[in-house]
């Protein structure tokens, strides 16, 4: 069923060198730097034994691998069936959502685990890895995975790749400015992965703007089955998401809290979605986007404080708004954003992640600069926000502004950094389809 | 793709103004109670630190979460994919099917953790919530998911949300009238989550009955794609019962057996549908519908005996009665059920829930009533039934009958319950379609 | 829509008897066994409280269920939908694919249980069982669904029942021979599972060998939602791979190691097999049958070594060895094997089981032989290849031959077993399809 008119169109999308070239030699660029730079994390190293015995730990269990690494492969779902399925809505795009996003997944979580490592995890020489490293990368490519979104069906798996690479620096460059030397509290990164991601995306398909694309306006919707397909990605998010905003929180209550505010947040933002999304149609039926992504806003909105005493009622009220301000984003200002700002957003990552994100950040600043003593205990409170060594002085009205700065940071890297890699995409030697040949397997898939 | 006569026939699916308004409207209700009443458990909280001590807890990991998030995260894939899913198999009603489950779903849990919370975790005027909150009321929303199973295709989304509403209600009540007044055991919720929901569920759909439901006969059925959806689904559910059976039980060996138990009763399971499946057709063969459904009604049927001492073997007996149960319920009850008794039951909870779950009250009645010291231990036997307190000197005879006034109690609020809201449900103000547009996404859903 | 003609065509497919008698007299003889042998192990069982005085522990997370549980739900869900989705690729057995690895699973871990039983937890004429025979017995049913992955499509349920319980037990035997005589490491079953697996399966189909398979080659492709319905079963083994490997590791930095190492493993073979995928097409395009399953190779190829010191970099060199080798097994040796040596292999197991696991056996020999006091520090030494007892003397190269003759005890017994059985299922009392109804649903299962 070979269609031959896509090859040797205006623009050549034949990946036979270029696509394995890149893959090959990226991978061994991998390899290489993964022999002079990771070793394991004494937690998973075999000298362990020893490790437990000046640590006075007196069982196994206490080893973070417990801990983690349940959250760790509910993350790895999201990242890989959650993102990559959610994407599948696309008629003719199945095998490009979930096939890329697998691809540029397994080479981000790699380059992530490096550039997180050298900021994070770098010992004498070395970058030492453990199960919580494998949570923070798979979180770095989810900010990818979101970018994605935006340039959906319009990009050749290269760019993506290209893409991945410069995201994933930059993505670990924000963040180490905002943990590090903002001292900002941001577990589940509604400011590190949604704010950024979402709005390093949408800068880069503001500059990759095809004032044609509505030639392959046939395909850009959904078929039936495509949006069952879809909503595997979309409950899998869900259900997972406070494993999400949990993952790497401190042992003990901090996960426990972060996952019951992320939960709390989520249910609420159902309810809205469904409201609004029948509210807002002329016939009161309900939209299958809205289900499939305005549902999920309430668990990037508490990104941020889901860890922190947001308390369930204060989730239900974030997760409320959220569901509204993503569906009404969904019905007025992703057309909007198209007809006026040129900015062509196929999943609507603007409604799911970017204003989601933002309203996250906030709620963290608030909820951040709200703390006192009384509501946290003596110890839960500098545990919470790890008010010692030079921070022991910082209080919570500065600790609020500091996250609110995070935001800003965030932003403006999003954008610089969008800006800079959307140039760099539009290059004419990456292969990416003409415009009537946007959403279509066909191009890069034997089908 | 619109067909307009859905609006303005002989009933009205309108869905604009009422499906937000009551959304709304209950998402806020829902807002101002957890403001009043529910605030974290302690080891949720972030004076945890402080409880620790005066616990003597010399480790983050005896924290709850860590004994039950992996049970629970099983768990909810089981309410919102495993029931969601399931029910994709209708050719026309795969949005309905895994969209109003989500949505009644979302809705539930949040109402559940308020009525659970004040029957068992009212402290000092709040409800306080751990991760065992989280799964609790994800087991209340299970009993609503089984009877959404019965009068699938057939209702509004408002209605659901109604009958959620009450469900959830009864369900707390009759739980608690098992659990704290008849001191009865039942983890994986046999009588509470399976019998209640079942019974309950037919209840609804007798009131509900439609005499006309053949004029939409022809999209009751599967088309090959739906039937691979479904068992998405039905694998999630059996993979993850042994989760479910387990969730609750005490830490330690008594979650461990019922994990055990409950994998050996579904593996046993699996073989007498597929055989009598294949015996009740002249041709032979196999029948999906079975094998979606069939196949789960050993972990049903083990609820509340799994974390007994039911041993392996036991296990695999009820496990192989029941596949044979609900096989030949599929074949010949069904229909009778529609035809003699006005129960039109889509899914056909009645094999797959109500008997099982019957069973597996029965089940649990006699494995109490035959308990011995010498199997469990001294220590063992009392921790197991709890044996303490007020119910020190009960001996397992009577907590076997105990154990079959459940199965009584939960039947009798099912019918009373289930007659209550189907009456409710009756109502011409909640815009269920007409029968010839049952069964059809195209009601409620843009497709 | 029923095609009569499938009955009393050269071959009688009619199950009605044959099929019910199999599945039940089995069940029954399992219920017998396990009356007569399976009891729980001290973890399970509800004298637990006792032995944790006896055995000195003070928390109940101690129970052995706490580090394994997590893994064991990820591998049963590799087994059941894994394995079962990877195979719905086909555009006419999907009900097959899924169906028939759900009865042939849910029959062998019973028989597993047994059988491993009998070999590895025999105490005083009882087999105790925990959460790790579960794991185990998943373990040794993947051996049995690699195997039909070479015959999917060619064969009746009973013959895969009939193969499972001769697979089953040839795989105990192999394991035995392997871990207690060789005293040879393999926690993720590179050998045993993989190696064996393959090479039996393969055996299999060429003693079945049918020279019209032609007849049905319009059937043996793909169409568009089979692929993304097998992608759900690629994800999720690639996904939970790291748990796989991990899963009866040693407590703490074993189960740590594993999971890292086949993380890393997995994520350089996602990036070999794209650029080969697109290298090894004239049109450049990527081709979902490699995507779906050699970027799999990665996973088997660590499962003897991942537990060891393999290292992160280690990990990638395997894991991006093996997807240039089972893609380029995909594009030139199935063929080959068809047609020169009349391996009819369905799904390719050779290319993602056989190769990489004898690879993988390989490379677990090496990494034993290399290992030194110096790199595993001297207790980890001693526990990670348990030299202790009658091996205190083993040194690591002897370790390594004893890991190499294990590789040739597998394709041993899988040759001679795969023969054997093989030639049993050539039998004409099976009930298999004709050539022409081959890859076809409809043959079994109500459509």
């Amino acid at each position: 069923m070979e269609r031959p008119r896509h090859q040797g169109m205006a623009k050549n999308t034949y990946m036979r060198w270029r696509l394995p070239l890149i893959c090959l030699l990226w991978e061994v660029a991998m390899i290489v730097l993964f022999g002079v730079f990771v070793r394991f994390s004494p937690e998973a190293d075999a000298h362990w034994e020893e490790e437990k015995q000046e640590m006075n730990l007196t069982s196994d269990i206490e080893n973070d691998f417990y801990f983690r690494y349940p959250s760790f492969q509910d993350v790895h779902v999201m990242i890989f069936v959650g993102f990559g399925f959610l994407m599948t809505f696309l008629k003719r795009y199945g095998f490009g959502a979930v096939g890329f996003n697998f691809l540029l997944a397994a080479f981000g979580i790699q380059w992530a685990l490096l550039m997180q490592g050298w900021f994070h995890s770098f010992k004498s020489g070395k970058i030492l890895i453990g199960v919580e490293n494998l949570i923070n990368a798979d979180f770095c490519v989810g900010s990818v995975c979101i970018a994605f979104g935006a340039i959906l069906g319009k990009t050749s798996p290269i760019q993506l790749l290209v893409m991945t690479l410069f995201q994933v620096t930059l993505f670990a460059v924000n963040e180490y400015i905002l943990l590090n030397l903002l001292h900002v509290k941001d577990a589940g990164g509604s400011m590190t992965i949604h704010t950024f991601g979402a709005y390093f995306g949408l800068t880069v398909t503001r500059i990759l703007y095809r004032s044609n694309l509505e030639q392959s306006k046939d395909k850009q919707g959904s078929v039936y089955h495509s949006d069952l397909f879809a909503m595997i990605g979309t409950l899998y998010l869900w259900m997972y998401w406070p494993s999400f905003n949990s993952a790497i929180s401190e042992h003990g209550d901090a996960q426990h809290r972060a996952a019951i505010n992320t939960y709390c947040s989520l249910a609420a933002c159902v309810l809205s979605t469904m409201a609004f999304s029948s509210m807002l149609q002329k016939k009161g039926k309900l939209d299958m986007v809205h289900i499939q992504n305005a549902t999920l806003a309430g668990g990037v909105a508490v990104g941020t404080s889901a860890e922190m005493m947001l308390t369930p009622y204060g989730s239900l009220i974030v997760g409320f708004i959220c569901g509204i301000v993503s569906t009404v984003g969904y019905v007025y200002l992703t057309p909007f954003l198209e007809s006026r700002l040129h900015i062509q957003d196929t999943c609507g990552i603007h409604n799911l992640h970017a204003m989601p994100g933002l309203i996250g950040g906030i709620v963290g600043a608030i909820t951040a600069a709200a703390a006192t003593e009384d509501e946290y205990g003596k110890e839960g409170f500098i545990k919470a926000f790890d008010f010692t060594g030079a921070y022991q002085t910082r209080t919570p009205s500065v600790q609020g502004g500091f996250q609110a700065a995070g935001i800003v940071v965030s932003l403006l890297i999003a954008f610089a950094g969008g800006a800079l890699v959307g140039a760099v995409l539009k290059l004419p030697i990456w292969g990416d389809a003409a415009a009537e040949n946007c959403f279509e397997d066909d191009v890069y898939w034997e089908v």
